[in-house]
């Protein structure tokens, strides 16, 4: 890695059983050292190739509200505020392209909204039920952010949405908001058989639905029928796309990524309880029912969903991974892009094929 | 994005509805400009925190291998010579793993090498045969390279393999190789129903791959059973693993990144061509079997493999999709890695649930 023209024959290395041709060559010096870590020049990465132009005008969007939000180690009250105010406007945008009726619940203690298509529940959605777990980094999200990933899977799917406000931080810790879940899986097994119930959430909620099937079964709870898990899943963050997200999204390469176990939620909690990351007991996985796990090629957590999806194949588990190329974290959270709609395709019917459909 | 301050707040843009913390931040410079273009600063990434110490040491294997390759603008007769010595070597170390027996024969004129297990066909996959598209740019990879790909799923699936040495450039221009696999393809239909036979192939065997399933029903021959596309798929390169994979592993990144178009072996082929890139028509890919798509974070036809998984699924196709963190291109090529291993059981897994059994 000395030359350029050392540099060039390297162009060849991954050929062996491969298809390249030449790559034109840049200016600045790049390597990989005897550890595998490699030296990334300043170099300019154009949005995808593959991605819709709704998508290359919403990522603006998205970066500018990111511009404005307030800082992280703030009141966590400005936080919630923030979110809710966006979360709010997606929930509005979204009503207008998938019509719902919302009701809100109280069940077994936990504040729920439930939502259902305008146009009904559909004849083979009957005896099924989804339960959504919002995400938020387990400090923000409730209510309207449950909305955003409730709405569009409700009126696609044409199936009742369970979307709950589950105990977070930095009031509460680990296991609350697993016990919440809890709380009213048990409510709704009274209604339904666990084969029929699908949850799914995404971020924060991807991370929660592993957690909480988890937590069934060390409560000896059935596992539902199917979950998802998008943008978050049951590993702990980590793997290339978190070094390499954040300057896909105007961030700064960061020295040491984030990892979950630092958020105030999981304060006192242990990385390698399989309660806390599913992904360190490769015996309860062999548990798990099937799983979706969804993200895109920008998002931080995407080598997660990877390794997450890996570790559930081996222990034998139906594991479906979808990843859309130059889509961001929770990119389905703004419905004007096919993006968007095909992700909530993708949803609704993986919950159709795994689900049970008798009462 | 012009402040630390500022870039500090861009942090929690992916966060709506997510699950974020503070990163630390980096001395360089970062942003995304008006058209989602990333300025991504000099930075390293290490090795995956989620692959084996077996991968991290194997890749510098490959890394020094490909600092010894002939440069591809060279004579092709060296490139052959160099991969074969490298394939070879290959196949040695598969066989120790994976005993199998190997014929040469002929093919309705096409050379290939019939490969199964030592320990016999199961009864399972007695009416079943796979057909191996070897790698290798459209250029070089006959024989040897066809090996490498055949024997660890022979001998894990206990599945006959045939692999064939399909025409190629610069001799040869497309579709010299789609009519070499319908060849083969009409003659095992004598004895194979078309749902028992599979087709997979690595690189430029992932795309020629999805070339001949085009290509079959262009011809009106039945369609097989299910497909594997790997490091190579119905869509031409492009998206964002086309400038990231190449700095992860030690090139300099693409000003502008390959394009199969450019290969001798496409010379005079259109682009837009559905028989060259089948993604260019949705109405063809619905007519497609069942699709397994396998890739890794370090290989830069990462990206092409994620957008083709999203068209076939969008066109109704059962495609299936598996990443393994920080793997490279063609990864599974050498066997003495976990990742390689499970990539194997998946490939075998995949095809025992497609493929017809009866006679």
């Amino acid at each position: 890695m000395k030359t350029n023209t050392r540099r060039l024959l390297v162009r060849t290395t991954l050929s062996c059983a491969g298809l390249f041709a030449l790559q034109a060559l840049a200016a600045p010096p790049a390597g990989v050292d005897a550890r595998g870590v490699a030296s990334i020049p300043a170099f300019t990465v154009p949005f995808s190739s593959y991605a819709s132009a709704q998508a290359e005008k919403m990522f603006q969007r998205v970066l500018d509200e990111g511009r404005h939000a307030p800082p992280l180690n703030g009141p966590v009250a400005a936080s919630r505020a923030y979110y809710d105010k966006i979360n709010s406007d997606r929930a509005r945008r979204l009503k207008k392209l998938y019509p719902v009726r919302i009701t809100d619940r109280t069940i077994a203690g936990v504040p729920a909204q439930v939502v259902v298509p305008r146009r009904g529940v559909a004849a083979r959605q009957k005896h099924r039920v989804l339960i959504n777990l919002h995400g938020g980094a387990f400090l923000w999200g409730a209510g309207s952010g449950g909305l955003v990933e409730a709405i569009p899977v409700a009126s696609v799917g044409r199936i009742k949405v369970i979307t709950i406000d589950y105990r977070q931080g930095p009031e509460h810790v680990f296991p609350a908001a697993s016990e919440d879940v809890a709380k009213v899986y048990r409510v709704l097994l009274k209604k339904y058989p666990a084969t029929n119930i699908g949850i799914y959430g995404c971020s924060a909620g991807g991370v929660l639905t592993g957690e909480a099937v988890a937590w069934f079964i060390h409560v000896k709870l059935p596992v539902p029928g199917a979950i998802g898990t998008y943008c978050g899943s049951i590993a702990e963050l980590g793997g290339e796309s978190a070094y390499i997200a954040p300057p896909l999204s105007g961030d700064p390469p960061p020295k040491k990524p984030l990892t979950l176990a630092e958020l105030p939620y999981f304060k006192g909690a242990k990385s390698d309880d399989p309660l806390v990351f599913p992904a360190n007991s490769p015996k309860l996985l062999a548990k798990f029912p099937p799983t979706l796990l969804i993200t895109g090629t920008r998002d931080f957590t995407m080598s997660s969903e990877i390794q997450s999806q890996r570790l559930l194949v081996k222990a034998g588990v139906d594991a479906e991974l979808h990843i859309w190329d130059g889509m961001w974290h929770s990119f389905f959270s703004d419905p004007e892009m096919p993006e968007s709609r095909e992700a909530y395709a993708v949803m609704v019917k993986f919950f159709d094929r795994h689900l049970g459909r008798q009462p």
